[in-house]
């Protein structure tokens, strides 16, 4: 409770790396399929693994090809027009460098959750050590 | 390639659990402090730990209240206005589900990822064996 603004802790929660383009339900579940499919998905494969509409799927296709995470090609399969999507490289990196910043909001909620199991007569902040 | 829609895996990218009050940045910075902090923290100390604005925070705080995710109190503390923030047990349990949520999409990208360092001239659903 006697945590000043001043401590070295400041900004310790603040996450800055969560990437807002990236971080939104949706598109976490884009970006994790086709990292998950280094060959790329079709538009309808892609539609029922992450369980999007076509509106809504089509709308966050476009924002993240705009932005270079993926690549977005039309073509026929037979007669049929056929939409196929791929991640870029550089959208791998951008969205591995987003799940770091994941993880560490993970390891910090871990950390507090096991503490707290361990003992609730314990107080955050004591300087616990990790054993 | 060669997935259809009717795959086992539909829905399988969708994470449903991605609670979307919860899925904010600004909000995983104020959950998490509070989490870490049993006995709860002070506006102020909440501010500096997730860099936010008087304005901002205080939006944050209204919203998670309201949904019964924490406790705000206003007090005194001497003379000064002092306004204590804590976590409530649902609000707690509420969060730890989502990390578990969020704990899955980081193992999706990372077997999807180590599976693309380790070779780049295997498929993806090629059925690899974990070892």
């Amino acid at each position: 409770m006697g945590r000043k603004a001043t401590d070295p802790g400041s900004g310790r929660f603040a996450y800055e790396g969560l990437d807002r383009l990236l971080h939104e339900k949706a598109r976490l579940g884009i970006l994790t399929s086709l990292l998950t499919h280094a060959d790329g998905l079709g538009f309808n494969d892609l539609k029922a693994l992450c369980a999007l509409t076509d509106g809504n799927l089509s709308r966050h296709l476009q924002v993240l090809e705009e932005e270079g995470l993926l690549k977005v090609e039309k073509g026929y399969e037979g007669r049929k027009p056929k939409t196929h999507c791929r991640m870029t490289a550089s959208g791998r990196e951008r969205f591995l460098a987003y799940v770091t910043v994941l993880e560490q909001v993970i390891r910090d909620a871990s950390a507090a959750g096991k503490e707290r199991a361990g003992s609730k007569v314990r107080k955050a902040g004591e300087g616990l050590s990790p054993a």
